[in-house]
């Protein structure tokens, strides 16, 4: 009967993105500005005291476009973690200039699609362990996007046998792989979780790459007939350093 | 001509999910915001009274992301009751700091394609009351969708002869069944109620296994060929305990 | 050529959809609150006078969800009049407080599928004009929503022989007429007046009712292949001698 | 290759629908309101003296329904004038009141399916003249609504031969053709101005005769099969004299 | 397995469209007016000595209708720039005064579907060059819009062997070619970037034109089967010395 694939877990993740309310910011003087924003950096920093302990990890980037103007990425082994942090965020004083303008919930996942049989725990696996658990990469560019896998007529993924998507799933990780070393891909799991069924978290210091991986995979049977893509966030690293200066009005 | 399965229905239902202003709450003192959530305690307290007398139920979850903080659930004998459940909690002072973001009316549903034969009334069985009428577990998390089934070409659930749409939800169901235990299941129909056919309300004491009974079931063509879903709202436990601390900004 | 079945033609018909506006309703003090309501209330006896006259008439409920809280349903002879009445009720002072939602512009309609050949004139008929200027139920519930005639590759409605949709008609007709005396049904046609073509109206003293009447048409080849619906709103009867404890916050 | 049909392409078109916001114009004194709706009443007064030099027109509905209170149609030899008339339509007081609900921008249109062939200057033939650069029926009803023609597999107007497509359009004419008299149609074309391909303005004296005909024409092949519509909005002249009465709250 | 075409990427290129909310505008002074103006005017002359360095290139023009008063279009070497104008731009005091519509963010794109193999580098390509890094054409009229190629189905762009999509683009192109002198085309590429897989920026001296090509082009197979557009923004040229006058209200 069912054909499901069985996935690996790793920590829990969150996507916020906001645009900043500029006119009311600018409302404020400078020394109202940096003390508000001086609330957000304490809060950022306590979230880095997590990450240098491997109990999560974050980062942060200015979008491009109308969009959203920042998007926060959080990881978190409970959900209840990711709540807190998502509450604390409303209650600081930046939120009063922040509008929400998309979020996402799911888990870091591994499809054991290319796996092999073994006995061994995967979760005590040290590669699997620095996937499912991973210490982001410090890249200057980021692009996100949720996906699903198309369910219409005769372009059913979910219908497919599951040698078929296997054999759909080598070669599109073959394309994959001719960027390795260029970009760092995170895949988010979503289903139960968020309308999409996937996320991509794409992390690069290279923005041509993002639009040369997406274009190149999209000519592959995987996505060509049975992806399904949401919007694309792609934006510039921002760093809690460069807080005061780009929201100085 | 029609081939409609007869459905047993319970208690009227309505998810009400609302984000909170939270620049509108930080105008007020400590004091105002503690009067304003002690008026919505009391109107939790009278909830939970008519809980005790089992003249129906509610809970309450923090949503993860920006659809919504907090979703509330309601199960009522009359439509009445909810209709003045919703219009009371329109008329708290709480309101003025929660802004609608989505709800769902629907009666908690039992439809009869696995169901013997008998002379006996359903409404009467034990079981098919605690189904009905029940006593809502005391979850840590909740996973909350609407869904139809697809009416789509080839793909048109309502087309199928009454045989084979029973042999499809056999299927589903065994899926569902690895789960007791770890998930429990509400099933709510709202055709002729809402946009959407069906409500799907799940809880649980791990987030995990909402990901793992979706995905596994999408497998199924029950799902995979028939199943069109809403978005997905989840989230953590909120308590009328916690409603201070929660709100406190 | 065309196919197109005759139709008959009735009042024009207005539904109109509000949200309260609660939070600021609260801030008039109580007397403020009853002027207010008591000039909408003079707005509806002038609407009951037409009523009694037989020159139209109206209904009102309060919608269960955060949809809307009020339906608002006008019939009249006239486009002019309907125009004036919404006219009118944007310039009474409760329009402050009332957020549209939805509305939908229509007329009464009876399709000639099931008719038999006749020399008579059906605008003399007692029966249709009953249909047509009909004197509303006094009903506890009400069940509203629009819907088209799906046009979609092989499942095009509009594509079928005038046979085969009066023979698809008739056995929709027959589902219907089992609820006869407990749901009374109100066609409203709406091509080249609305977004979608069709509008249906259903009033009741069951609400459980609406919920059986849609799921088992559902089956039915008409609705199952051919049928897309708009979203639903049902409500619990709103009295204009309820208006004042209703809005009173 | 490419077997377009050439169009013949008149005045510019501009359709722009507001809502009133009754809610701020309540603030104002009669006095204020007269003089915002006087400095109004001039502006149509210019747009007025350029119809009386064939140089454009313009008319102007009260629509019904939510969707929007006043529907202005303007015409003119230039892109420029129509973008001036727009900008100075958003200076006025007035605007201070209007809301903007939907703009379509087109062009009136001729295609030449049923042309005979001809040495002739199109531009120059009097009947042509009067179609391309209309002086706009006095009509009591408009109705609005913008269209494509589906490109959907095997439903794709765009794929069909053209003499396939003639034939079809000469079958759609012969419907509108029985209508003459009762209905006045302008055609607006829109590839590459706007998001829908085509737009539909009906003028009558009968707002049924709309229904009438949008109702006969969907079974035609033409609409049933190729077209899709978009929203309608239809309404009663609204008068440059009444506009002191239709604004007074 | 893949069968993509290598493309060529120039600049980067980002478009900004806005409102006007003028009413907030009209609150003040003339003197107001013209300072925020000024500032605004200040941050143009800066893009244009970076236009004059050949170091990017921008335009603006006044969006006819409702959709945007305003549309900002601005190409660059690195993403950096083009997020520092965004910025720069949400911080001047004309943004209080701007609402966003849309944002569409990309890069100048060629396809090599046409190009011959050749040993030398395109970007030492003098013709290459002049495409890729524009000096845009000064124009009184543009037309934008972003699109995808579909896959739906039988209709599945990305499935077709490259040889099929390499004789469908050169038919597709020898539309354009008749256009060539009357219409200056800009071809964006944003898979990976932006929701929409590529945009169009056409500049002409002659709004006609491009209603005639998009029209021309739809019946062409790479538009009437694959081509699926978002919608179409088109405008008159607003130049800077303008402004003054565009704003004062």
């Amino acid at each position: 009967m069912s054909e499901a694939v069985k996935t690996l877990d790793g920590w829990w993740s969150l996507h916020l993105l906001y645009s900043v309310d500029w006119s009311a910011l600018r409302m404020l003087t400078d020394e109202e500005q940096d003390r508000i924003v001086t609330e957000f950096e304490e809060f950022l920093s306590r979230s880095e005291a997590v990450s240098e302990k491997k109990e999560g990890d974050h980062t942060m980037y200015n979008i491009t476009g109308q969009k959203a103007d920042i998007l926060l990425w959080f990881l978190r082994p409970t959900v209840e973690e990711l709540n807190n942090l998502e509450n604390e965020l409303n209650k600081l004083q930046i939120s009063d200039f922040l509008i929400p303008e998309y979020s996402y919930f799911s888990a870091i996942e591994m499809s054991s699609y290319l796996a092999k049989d073994s006995d061994e725990d995967p979760y005590e696996n040290p590669y699997v362990r620095s996937r499912l658990y991973p210490e982001l990469m410090d890249a200057q560019y980021c692009c996100f996007y949720p996906m699903d896998k198309k369910r219409e007529l005769d372009d059913n993924w979910y219908m497919l046998p599951i040698e078929r998507r296997r054999e759909l799933m080598r070669d599109h990780g073959m394309i994959g792989r001719q960027y390795a070393g260029k970009i760092k891909q995170y895949i988010l799991g979503s289903q139960g979780l968020d309308l999409y069924e996937w996320g991509v978290m794409l992390l690069s210091d290279d923005m041509l790459e993002f639009k040369n991986i997406i274009y190149e995979m999209r000519f592959d049977e995987t996505s060509a007939r049975y992806g399904v893509f949401g919007d694309f966030y792609v934006g510039v690293r921002l760093r809690k350093d460069d807080l005061k200066s780009f929201f100085r009005i």
